[in-house]
Formats: C-alpha cells, sequence, structure tokens
C-alpha cells in the first residue's frame, strides 16, 4: 500500500513557534521535495479566506506553494490534480458534513490509498483521516450525514489528548472517561490519543509516533498503554485492533 | 402553558454532598408533595442497573419513589402513566439516540407541554429538553438520527460551563470558542451556559435561575451577558432569541 500521512495532534503547540511551528521540520521531511504545491483544505473554520492565508503564509516559508480548495472551481478535480494535501483543524463536524457535500470523501481515499499523494492532517484534520469522528473533542455544531471517516487508517484518534487533573473541582468527564465510553459501544477500534506536539507519521504498513510527547494507547476492554515519541506502532496498521 | 422544567447543569458538585447533593432541596420544591413516583431515564449512562440504583437510593432519600424506565415492559406505556420524569446525565449523543430508538421523544413532549408533568434534566439530561444537542460537550460516541432534540424550551443550554483558564497552555478550544463557532452557523438559537453549581426553573412562561453560581449567555451576533443566582431569564422563553 503507498499510504504516506502525517497525522498531527495540533498546529499550534504552547511555546513552540507559532501556527506549524512544532512540526515544520517534520513537515519538510515528510513532502520533501517532490512535492511542490499543496492543496489546502481550510472547510473546518469558518473564514476560510483568513485560514488559507495563514497556511499560505507558513507553507511557503517551508518552500511550498498551496492552493486552498475553497478557491477552486471544481473542488473534486483539485483533488484529482493535486501532489499533497493538507486538511487543518477546526471543527471536525462542520469539516466532516463539507467533504461529504462536496462528495471529497472517496476521492481523497482514492488519491491517497491508490496514488499515494502525501497527506497531512492536523487536529479535525487528523479526526477526518481515520475511521470515525467518534472520539473528537469538538461541538457538535452542524449534523453529518455520518461520523464515518475517511478510513485511511483503521483506528481512530483523539488529537490534543489530555491528562486527567487531579486537582481540578470540574465534574464533566475526563478524556479518559470518554474514551472509555466509546469502548463501551460495540465494534469501536482502538483510539490513539496524541498529546499535543506529538504526531503519527505512517509509511504503508509502517506507522512511527514522532514529537515531543508521548501518546496513549485505548483498546476496548483492555488497559491503557503509554508509548514513546520513536515507537513503531506499526501494529495499529492491522485491522481489527 | 403548563410546562414545568427543572434543567441542572450537573450531578455532583464538587464538595456539596455528592450525587444531587447540591439541588436537592430545589427538587423537593420542584417535584412537591404531590408526585410520589418518578420515572427515571438511565439512557445516557451503559451500566442502567448501578445508575437506577444511585438514582433510587437519593430520591427515596427526598421522599420519591423511583421506577427506571429501563426495567419497564414497555417504555412509551412507562412514560403515559409518569407522575414526573428525571433524565440523569452521561452521553448526550448515547441518550438522545436511545430516546429515538424506543419512540420517546414525541411522547415526553407531550406530557410535558400538554400534560404539565414535571420534567427534571441534568447534564445530558439538561441538553435533551433544548432545541438541539448542538451545544453537548459530549464525544460523538453514537450517531443519533438528529441533533434535534425534544423543544421543551425555544434555546440550547450548555451544560458544566467551563470558564477559560488564562492559564492553561492546552491550545484546544475553550468552551466560549466552541459556542462562537455554533453561532456561525445560521439559524443557531441562543445558548445558556449553565456553570457547575447552576440550574434553571421552568414555570410556563417563566424561567429563573436557580443555585450558587452565574450562568452566561451567547446569543448569535451580541456579546456574552452574565446572569446572577435569582434572575428572571422569561425573555429566553420567547421564540427567536
Amino acid at each position: 500500500m503507498k499510504r504516506r500521512l502525517l497525522l498531527v495532534s495540533n498546529s499550534t503547540l504552547h511555546g513552540a513557534g507559532g501556527y506549524l511551528g512544532h512540526c515544520q521540520q517534520q513537515i519538510q521531511e515528510f513532502f520533501g521535495e517532490q512535492v511542490k504545491r499543496i492543496l489546502f483544505v481550510p472547510y473546518a473554520l469558518h473564514d476560510r479566506d483568513s485560514y488559507a492565508k495563514t497556511a499560505r503564509e507558513k507553507l511557503q516559508s517551508l518552500g511550498y506553494e498551496v492552493d486552498s480548495i475553497h478557491e477552486a472551481v471544481d473542488p473534486v478535480e483539485a483533488v484529482r490534480k493535486a501532489q499533497g494535501i493538507f486538511i487543518g483543524g477546526g471543527n471536525t463536524f462542520r469539516l466532516l458534513k463539507t467533504l461529504y457535500d462536496n462528495k471529497l470523501v472517496s476521492e481523497i481515499q482514492k488519491r491517497v490509498l491508490q496514488d499515494g499523494i502525501p497527506y497531512m492532517g492536523s487536529s479535525a484534520g487528523t479526526n477526518v483521516a481515520t475511521v470515525s469522528i467518534n472520539t473528537t473533542n469538538d461541538m457538535p455544531i452542524v449534523y453529518p450525514p455520518t461520523l464515518t471517516a475517511m478510513g485511511l487508517v483503521p483506528f481512530n484518534i483523539n488529537p490534543h489528548y489530555l491528562d486527567t487533573n487531579p486537582d481540578s473541582k470540574h465534574m464533566g468527564e475526563t478524556r479518559e472517561q470518554r474514551i472509555r465510553q466509546y469502548h463501551e459501544e460495540p465494534d469501536a477500534p482502538s483510539v490513539l490519543g496524541l498529546r499535543e506536539g506529538s504526531m503519527l507519521l505512517v509509511e504503508g504498513n509502517r506507522a512511527t509516533l514522532l514529537g515531543s510527547t508521548k501518546a496513549r494507547l485505548f483498546s476496548r476492554g483492555k488497559p491503557a498503554t503509554e508509548h514513546e515519541p520513536g515507537s513503531d506502532l506499526s501494529f495499529l496498521l492491522t485491522d481489527g485492533v
């Protein structure tokens, strides 16, 4: 399988150089020198012009030209011609709904899984690359036609994974409790909790944790496990984990 | 309109006497002495038996017998015969889906809005009483047939409303940012952010904020406003706010 993915937890890391600052080296290694133009998908935020400007400025500084899909006359055609894709963060429900509304889900799947163009996602853009958006943190501000996402990997991710604060007096469910509730439902796949600062590199059937923070893995009926940056997580790419 | 609702932000308040401890006086004033039996709806949690036991013990201590709907042969018939209803918290998506699966939405609407039986909700049980669950904090662990809820009031609520922590290094959206994103969508109604410790009492066309904390109100295109316990919020019951 040609699949190449860079699935980032968060676009901006506290104190790490602004938008995409903490992962710029990994971005350059991922897209390399063969990709000249990246197709940016700003659908997760309301102000697409402003969002495209932010992404364009940053990626230009790394040596890439950016086409924003919201400026394309035909978004499906834009995906067909793309050398590489970057879907940015924001609201995951809004993003997934717009991908379906514009008939882009199967087209992106085809380009990434069959043609092997590199796909980078951040936050919501990482959620939509997985089995489903069942483990997003976002508010359901719109109703997508399904929670099933692009399935570029056979598990789910929880971006911005947050450890329980033992001093908190807030009684809302912790992140871990929320993921455990998901695993009370039948057929729920594993969930990789990517803390801010971490990202997953997938190349074919090999998956590696990159970045500066550990990831926490939740599987149905098993204790959670911790994984250090640099860990080989290829076992997650086997269906049915 | 006969409507009587007690919409509580949270079932358990830190340091305030355990499950429903912080609102037990309001519960007794709300259900009064005429209601002898309360129909409890435990659908938001996976372990319904355990949840019903918790609710039963607490409500019995306040003088009410509890029938849990998950023990009824015919849940619709249980709603038809109920003297009062309490829907507990947990996962809002799971709760709303189960209410639709069991054809209870229209039946509860009828009993509350036409027959005037008292309805108490806590957390997820408060979300489903409003226009929609678009402003829940919960993870979308299942896919309900719609996000439209029972519409017992013409606005939305965000339970467990949480103020922005200026010291946080976490880059996920704040609660206020999430609600603002909801208001970027067309036709989104006002959202009452009920901090933990607060609750809304609705009697006919009168709404009053009760409890120990302020509430924060968000309306599309307007600055947020703060409301003290005891405030008259009846203006929220006018459609189209």
